[in-house]
């Protein structure tokens, strides 16, 4: 067997089961029934053919691993696959099975419907990572923790506001997402993209076809155009990114010395038995590198000759697959981390005050332009936090500040005490997380 | 010097010129002038030392290469720019420079101004595509030629359905760019995101200055959230293969032996004087190679630490430029190639004519199968086809038909005749041509 | 399930079994039993327990579909298994399994062995396609042919030197293979990369590992220094691509117009009975998009955090076996491709005689620059050229050759016939085969 | 201008000096006169006029600007390269410039003496990296830290072992560098392989090009066979990805919150004062993501169209270009970063003890499994280690061991106290140490 070992670790149940081989066979069986039904309406074959053909298209009357099997003499799956349909019908439902159609309409079709099932499960798993997000935008809005660039403090800021920015991601990749899934039309096209077979019925059949399968229509087959598919890789990605950034986030501020927040489901070690290791951002992250390299396949797929390539074609299948899985497996897993999150509000506060006051430096050279002039502002507060951060310094930034002539006839004590206050500098904040917060209810 | 020797190859002027060192700069100091003006109007800094700041923020003023140099201690060049921006003033102008940004408020929304700026010159080049994709849909609407699969002939299809094709994917990557386009949002958030040295001010000033750029406000500062870059360079990308598509499809219809295009403008060789080598689809292939690869950069980029990322944000500037150069140089030499394109029907119909009716032995089974039933008529159309394809075969497909005593007693001589003429077997093609004609109407 | 439906379609039996799950699950297996008989050795543990672990470490103990679920929670599959083991076992074999080990150090070295055991089924593969390539360059040392430079006819060459380039390629790609091969060391650190629970004993255990499993020891543990696997992958990819390039070629020369080669083994389609698709050459370029991708997820793995990283690792389990996957496929694809080929020498020289003495217009420069000088020579024959090339041309570049006055003049008739005739410029192309035979035969 | 501003903060003076447009266009000039000094010495052409052409193959006489311009038309810049070379001479040199080669000759060439040369500079930083980093495996070899997997903390391991983890993989990155520069051949092949032009004397021309040039000479030419390319770009992106795995090490060390490392070249901001960037770190991290999607391009270029591909050639110029900036901007970012690190040994031990005997908590099952079994004793070691990682915790590991009846019983006080030193818990650390440093002696 394969895929049964590794694939479960990064992605949970219902992600598999819409990506596994049955769903990518039913999928295809669904797109010849409703060929069988489209054909049917416009009188292309008979009813009763199509009644047969669309019963025999049930998924539990084929087996997958002989039509693997099978489908390396002709590089598809669908030719035996059609074989197979045939050989349990008979007469004219057997010679209508098919119809007009090549094996690209259907697989492609396939992977658009597998597309979509895989979707629906991401997308609940998306809603809920932003309910989540919105839920700690909104409960740690106060929370007064360090912001951090190039892993360095930064200015103040609220866990609020952090989780503000992941809501606001997700929910971005989350449209992105829902977007391109509009734009996966059916696929009918016949040998070369002319619907030959079908004489005058091309548009209508095809117009039936898409309708029975909940799809749009393309403006013309797109057997050798295949931007929505490489747009549907790329949206994977994307969110897959956005979940690895939440995940890195939280892998990093649950580093023991920093210990801001603690998951609550750890993996352990197959040795130490103290173990806590974060799991589900190690899967989320381990799958935004793997999608990063996915998404390189289905751009070099978009070169293709002619009216049907010389294996671009090929290359997507599990390209496609692997990225609904692996964007399944990392909303899930941040889905799970954030659910299950300690937010450890006291720990954030104290790594904050530990700055000694660094984290406000740069509004002192603000309140100091006023008297000393922008450039002697600057000059006077980097030479204090230059000092406070010596190895070997004695006195944290505040007390240089608290005890720096210049500054304190400048600003005086009452002033100085309220501006190394990090919960008076911290801006916009909170009218960005009401902004973010609204945008999530908008879309809710 | 870096990037005169190499870069116009696959480039031409307008979108060199977009994406040069000065019109970055230039950019940074549209971020910088809009940003004074937008805090001068809010009031928190002066309108003459805005105006000062305005004056003073013209790229003839920097040198970009010293700027370059003094960028690397601090990781961007925003740093240097600011400093040497402060050197040229005095004063409350002086002190006015840049207060509340940070580097990457400047350079991301630099990022977005030259990407908007490259790409109304792509756009242009697109735009050209897409009408000469739509004259030849037109003009070659009956003009019949093989339709081919994995390199090998299908069935019969007009060239106007093949241009057809190149249409709507032209289209479609060119919507694809401009909604991505939309997305791209000015950037201000200070520090970490929270516009602390604003105060209350942060949104009314970054309202502003977003106005004052023309781009669209962001729901919260994005500087740890680089979807909108990803999606940029994923749009650019797919342009590039649209394009690299058409490229492949022409270098193939070219070449000699097939002969159904010919280019205007051919390369010559160092040392061959017969050459014509196709260099306009050359530089566009290798510009959808390139794509490929690049948009991995940026989707690795999506995965950020904290507030500002510790490298992430730095491998994104050179690959953007990248892509947005490749783009549009790769929409410029189709743009070249479809203008000067010759076609050959003659050819087209030649080459046709070559495969004896094996394009249309398909039909045949159509055909036979009300008499013969499916299974036979496809063993027998099959068997004809197999003796045609004989390496040592005398007589060509369309023969053996007429001489099949099944096919003449089923069908009849006149009927066969009809059914082998390649004309009448090409199904939707015309309609399909009306329908992308229509598309292309809609949007232009 | 899951890979049974397209990952056929690709590869063939002998490379997947090489790298299914029961094969991954027995090299974890063999990477236990191995730490046991090494312990037991140096009397870590009781050779006793050492025998009954050895004999538990069989892949028919234990489920994979089991062992795949459990991972989720710890995030790999050794752990899992190592309770799974235990709980085969009693008293102190239970307490020796997995003794001093990490789970990574069971996963790495069996990635190693997966690795080993499936490239000795690709060196298999790429064995015969170098042979079958130096019967080519063998068997057609003569075959003139037209030589095409970006998809134009550039100067003659021979069928036997084309083969003769392949050839190179796929000898210089497999010796990478080999030498990469050799780098795939045994893993052995423990918890954090001391051998801490092993005291003393770690080096002598660690050699004795390695020894069992007939692996190379590395100067270190590699935990987090992934460049060995990086490297595999590269030249896994490299193969992969040395093979597409063949089928390129192939798929190119089948192409009816050009019809220099057939192959043997061809797909049909499910709607056309004409059709003989390409399909080891689609899939091995099919093979090549998908490995370009691939590499990049190992190279992004090379960048890991402290003693074992937060995602990289977990990102290359799946990959690499796709790389084997792909590498074994394209090598099977391109080897019966080149088995079944039969090259058509007389359409060879047919579409050389059609290119009309084009092919030799270089070598008119060379011979007229002593008279004319070179820039006139130049000029001339580029007249000429350009003149056969003109699509309303009456006659052939031959044709205008030796009606040219001066080069008549400067040449002669009897000079000017010979320097027409293709064959003889081949310049150095018999001494490049007998290179590149020789070349095989160092190696073979 | 181009690749002012953003280059030079990923990379230094010399790599951009051996890599400008300038350093191209040279080695393309020495190729040229590389070939007419061997043409000469085989009489092809005359002494004379090669002496005048390799007088005149010198970079000050020629525009790279201009030769950029006039290089779009035929797609390289070695066509108009030949023709200013020519207009440079008169007479016999004239026509003798470039005779019996291809453009691509030339500019392969070039590209590998590019490499060649930036590899030398690269190699120096490379040189410098390993011996940094040996002599922090030399002086830190007792200095104790805490081992962290996952983020999370493991076991004790000393800095000198992780300094020891960092040369080994260095050494292999530039021992891969250095092998893969050796397979970077001469290319002289003439317009299709087969160098036609010289007749008899191909070889031995071929062979004294490559001497003049001290370059290994190929089997047969590489022109679509570009495995040497691709192998040199993975080699470089493997160089990187090391360097970017000891950049991630010390800018998660340097941490204020973990502080066991300090840089002494900091970046500042252009807002905060405070801020002390650790942009060596950064542009390392950079570099690594771009170069994962780079390699991707160039494993794309692998697949070549007969004798010249359209456009993958042209796809490798700047990749190639880039990756070499890339490699060795990071190898001197991380030369700089460690020549002036400061490791905090006290802050190590410190963040060492916080973990409250956890670190060692492994050890205490493999002490115990002799008396209490290896399930019982896992069970009371992983319950102590729970409740002491508990958020609520009052008691830390070491004091829940040492008042446990169960261990004290078991392995009474002193051996709990032994056990519970981390000093003596270092397993093989020193041994590996040993081995890190004799692998370095012996490539020194």
């Amino acid at each position: 067997v394969r895929g049964e070992l590794f694939t479960p670790i990064l992605a949970g149940g219902a992600v598999l089961d819409a990506t596994s081989d049955e769903a990518w066979l039913q999928a295809m069986l669904d797109a010849e029934a409703a060929l069988a039904r489209a054909e049917a309406e416009v009188g292309v074959i008979g009813a009763e053919a199509a009644a047969q053909i669309v019963e025999a298209c049930r998924v539990e009357n084929f087996d997958v691993t002989i039509l693997g099997q099978r489908a390396r003499a002709g590089g598809n799956p669908v030719i035996p696959l059609v074989a197979a349909l045939r050989s349990r019908l008979a007469g004219d439902a057997r010679d209508a099975v098919h119809f007009g159609a090549t094996s690209q309409d259907i697989l492609d079709t396939a992977m658009v419907l597998v597309a979509r099932r895989a979707l629906a499960v991401i997308d609940d798993d998306l809603v809920h990572v932003t309910d989540l997000c919105a839920g700690l935008a909104r409960r740690h809005r106060t929370t007064v923790m360090t912001g951090r660039t190039l892993l360095q403090p930064a200015v103040p800021i609220t866990f609020g506001l952090k989780a503000a920015g992941w809501l606001v991601a997700s929910i971005e990749a989350h449209l992105g997402l829902a977007e391109t899934s509009l734009r996966l039309s059916a696929q009918l096209g016949g040998a070369a993209g002319t619907l030959a077979l079908l004489g005058e019925d091309g548009p209508v059949v095809a117009e039936a076809y898409a309708a029975h399968l909940g799809l749009s229509e393309p403006v013309v087959p797109w057997h050798a155009s295949r931007q929505r598919i490489a747009a549907l890789g790329s949206a994977l990605a994307t969110v897959t990114g956005a979940m690895a950034k939440i995940a890195t986030d939280l892998a990093l501020l649950a580093q023991p010395e920093i210990g801001e927040v603690r998951f609550r489901a750890v993996g352990g070690s197959s040795t130490m038995p103290h173990k806590r290791n974060p799991v589900e951002a190690t899967v989320a992250r381990a799958a935004a590198i793997r999608s990063a390299g996915l998404v390189g396949v289905l751009l070099g797929a978009l070169v293709t000759e002619h009216e049907r390539p010389v294996g671009a074609w090929h290359a997507e299948w599990e390209a496609v697959n692997e990225l609904l899985v692996l964007a399944g497996g990392a909303a899930a897993a941040v889905r799970s981390a954030l659910a299950g999150l300690e937010v450890d509000a006291a720990a954030m506060a104290a790594n904050l005050d530990a700055t000694g006051g660094l984290v406000v430096a740069e509004r002192f050279v603000g309140a100091l332009t006023a008297t000393l002039g922008g450039e002697e502002a600057r000059s006077v507060v980097e030479r204090l936090a230059s000092e406070a951060q010596d190895p070997t310094a004695e006195a944290e930034f505040a007390d240089l500040v608290r005890t720096c002539p210049e500054i304190v006839t400048a600003l005086g004590m009452v002033e100085i005490e309220r501006l190394l206050e990090p919960d008076t500098y911290l801006g916009s904040s909170d009218a960005f997380i009401e902004r973010a917060l609204a945008t999530h209810h908008a879309v809710s």
